[in-house]
């Protein structure tokens, strides 16, 4: 028998990657229960940990028998099991914040042995305590008797504490009806006292606030006592099931966090917005007959390793790159322009847009000089970005003359400042230079800036080119739908701003433009089409709220 | 009593992570022992699943109270309880690939039961099984009695199995001398027959093979017995103790591409891949005590949550944000260029480099036209990275002006892209256009590039000066070294190639490059400046062998 032989190199690791090598990683002890189907207790502190960057370490208190339809059963860990655990532990290794979950009766004991050990030494590690008496499903994991012991023989030890509503409930040992922020902090004031445990974060999963009609926010209140201060930290709700775990991977955020030396105040900050995210991304990994309370997204920030080695210069494996199917049928790839604007998602934001109000009002004359001023001044700060994404977009093009299109672009950008600068100062009466660099960002531009900048940073060309042109095409469109429509003199700033959009040097740009995306089409596997369709949708709708912004601006009086 | 209240708005998951909403994670159930140290086992498994932005779950056949210094005692458990975490995760949760690391003889009897019951079934999860027969450290964690019960009940429903040496030993039973990659294939062989899995992956970790002089390989090799193949993965041997880990860290890195897709050839080369990076790259997590066999990096490539966070354009919570601290004394600051070339890491590589004899055979004329025409090719083809590089430099830069004097950079990088045509024309009867598209990136320029592209897509605007500068400092300051060396005839390629060098025009480039040098310095937080010096550093490293290869380069005959 004849076998064949292959041999492929292995890369060294990314040269830029190894600029951290034998980096001190902060490391988190994590004490709680292990959840086996992944979503919550020491694994969801695990996976939480690892994507904070940090080390993590593990003594488990009791094996769950879980997955998020319920609780199947437990085994607990026998005290002197969890007692070499932490022995083992903390003799060997470095142990910057301890963090724990879910308690049981022998691990308390084993526990409180170690933080009273401490006492007096200044390399202790941090406490986070995350007293889980309620999960977030509503049943309850630990009896009255927990909930006595815990008080008197961990939560003093604690730098931070982490109960939700009903937790708090079980900690103060009664229910009190919650209606405004001030009982909110009078909670977390009485929670402080009754556990002797300064720092306390009331949890506000459990209890979405109604304001501004039909938006909903969750409230997530530190109560710091020794500097007598509140700090509320205010999300949106997200409507959904899929909260498994929500609270573990907040106390292992939050530890992590401190591990890597942030302040209290930054590490919660960072850990709420953190699990929020993982919320809203989520993911599916439960079959499909489980139809609640599935577990959050750890990962999403995580990029796949293999899809990165095989985008490597040095990568020699070249056979093992699979090759991406083009199977898209020829007319869309011809037509992609036309594709996108048709198509159910992106046809309502592209609507919108290129019949906009704003440019209505600038065709007839009716539109506010200081709305045209303060557009006019956004629009400016725009392509700051706008030529920076370019150069990302340069940077990243499959070819030197796509690179050169790029920066001619910037190059162009650059004279579009110009025209704005010249208006400001002869329309406007802007003399100073500072003027232009001090320009503040309204929220519509922000939110134009992140989404090409998260594009720019994490996206390859056909994505930045998938945003980029929107900008481009609506202009002209918009220009197409009201040149019937014109009536504003001559010779006017508005008439010469909406010269330019239906020049004909403009509409030559819009045909590269509809080319270019074509061209990229014709170059992106078939079944990531759908990533290019939101993209050019998400940004059509950017444009829109871009115009709503000028249209809806108003001067401070 | 009167608290301050201060509310913090949380932002929005990042726009282009959201488009990944609702992803259908790939998913890997790890059956095996839990590491409370974090190094290995079900912590490992974890921590690798998750930086392959996959899902793990668990099943705990043991707690191992253990650290890298050594196992201080274990706790079984119970087979009930395996068998109900099975039943459990298999009945509410999607799993597409099952990866086994230390068994127990509880756990094989319950997951022996589970891959009968899948038999026939066209959707079960692959099974990966990395037989924890003999740890790194040597010590033996499984009695005779177990390998055989394995044999039997396990290794014949595996999709890979993935043995060290020792552990092939257990397998068949004996052990035998491997003076050769044939010994190798033949003991991958007998693996195969004696555990009736048809992939067997043998890893070499534990012998270095030793070839060209110093140098030493890891060899894993992968026999695929239906399709009679061998692939041998060549990897660098890393000199290192820091090995805890290694074997649940493949298995899992394999089983995590496996759930990806990707095939397994694929899955393993992209495993072999991460647990040598983790490896080179290490991290220091023990206690000063402990010297031996610490853990590997698993997190290397993992971004640090909260510092993107407070990058976020639409990051509100600007007091959150620690200062970053610019303490180096000012006479580094003002003269970093200086500061550089003079630092002991640096020192060395920036002599070499400027001294190169490459230079000094062109201005005597010695060095051979070949070789120089291969200079040349090889530099065409570095200019269009050096581009990219400036490119993003420009995205990244603080200010427009900034952004445009990258962009400057670009305009004159194409210049000398059109010289090196016209040289390649002229001097050595290139004809044809294709012939510039086509020129292949010898082993020097491939792995410059590559620090390039990997710092573009990590790195910050400081950084990427520090990787560009070397390149324009280093040629004028090469032609100061030699300029009375210069014995070639005037108007030849070789003094032509000379003249811009030397040139007015280049030394104020160079004077430029300087200013901006010190700049980016006066921008830098003082801890971090090693950073820089650490980049200029390599990159004088990679320019000095972008010349060796010139000189050492032979035509094919």
């Amino acid at each position: 028998m004849t076998n064949a032989h292959t041999t492929i190199t292995i890369n060294t690791p990314p040269p830029y990657l190894s600029l951290a090598k034998s980096e001190r990683l902060p490391t988190v002890l994590t004490i709680a229960g292990s959840d086996s189907s992944g979503g919550a207790g020491i694994e969801a502190d695990l996976k939480t940990i690892s994507a904070h960057r940090c080390y993590g370490m593990t003594c488990m208190t009791a094996l769950t028998i879980q997955t998020p339809v319920k609780v199947y059963g437990i085994h607990v860990t026998p005290e002197n099991v969890v007692s070499q655990i932490l022995d083992a532990n903390l003799k060997d290794m470095r142990c910057d914040v301890i963090k724990t979950g879910m308690l049981t009766l022998e691990s308390i004991e084993a526990l409180h042995d170690k933080l009273k050990s401490f006492e007096g030494d200044e390399s202790k590690p941090k406490l986070i305590v995350d007293p889980v008496l309620v999960a977030t499903s509503g049943s309850s994991l630990a009896g009255d008797e927990l909930v006595s012991i815990i008080k008197e023989k961990i939560t003093p030890f604690a730098t931070l504490l982490t109960p939700n509503v009903p937790e708090c409930f079980k900690l103060i040992g009664k229910e009190s009806k919650l209606e405004s922020m001030d009982d909110i902090y009078k909670l977390a004031q009485d929670v402080s006292d009754a556990t002797k445990c300064s720092n306390i974060l009331l949890k506000g999963g459990h209890i979405p606030w109604t304001s501004d009609g039909n938006k909903k926010y969750i409230t997530d209140v530190l109560y710091m006592k020794s500097e007598k201060k509140f700090v509320v930290y205010k999300g949106r709700y997200v409507n959904t099931t899929h909260t498994h775990g929500t609270g573990c991977t907040l106390a292992s955020a939050i530890s992590s966090n401190l591990a890597r030396g942030y302040s209290l105040c930054q590490a919660i900050y960072g850990g709420v917005e953190y699990v929020q995210n993982a919320v809203a991304i989520g993911c599916e990994v439960t079959k499909d007959t489980v139809k609640t309370n599935g577990p959050i997204n750890h990962v999403y920030a995580v990029e796949v390793p293999l899809e990165k080695m095989i985008e490597d210069e040095c990568f020699t494996a070249h056979d093992l790159v699979p090759s991406k199917a083009l199977t898209t049928t020829e007319s869309i790839r011809k037509n992609f322009f036309k594709y996108l604007i048709e198509h159910p998602y992106v046809k309502p934001h592209w609507e919108t847009y290129i019949n906009h109000e704003f440019v209505k009002k600038i065709a007839d004359g009716s539109l506010d000089r200081k709305k045209f001023q303060f557009f006019i001044e956004q629009d400016y700060s725009y392509l700051v970005d706008y030529a920076r994404v370019h150069c990302v977009a340069g940077s990243k093009a499959p070819s030197l003359d796509d690179m050169e299109k790029e920066l001619t672009i910037v190059g162009g950008v650059k004279q579009e400042m110009q025209h704005h600068q010249k208006r400001l100062r002869e329309e406007f009466g802007v003399k100073n230079d500072s003027y232009f660099e001090n320009i503040s960002k309204g929220p519509a531009l922000r939110a134009y800036s992140r989404y090409f900048n998260d594009v720019a940073r994490r996206g390859n060309w056909q994505e930045l080119v998938a945003a980029l042109t929107p900008c481009l095409m609506g202009y002209g469109y918009a220009l197409i739908t009201f040149e019937n429509d014109i009536t504003v003199e001559k010779g006017t700033m508005y008439h010469e701003w909406l010269d330019v959009y239906s020049s004909k040097w403009y509409r030559e740009h819009m045909a590269d433009g509809e080319v270019l995306l074509n061209h990229i089409a014709m170059t992106y596997p078939a079944e990531q089409l759908d990533t290019l369709v939101k993209i050019f949708g998400q940004v059509c709708e950017l444009e829109t709220k871009f115009w709503d912004a000028a249209l809806e601006f108003e001067e401070e009086i």
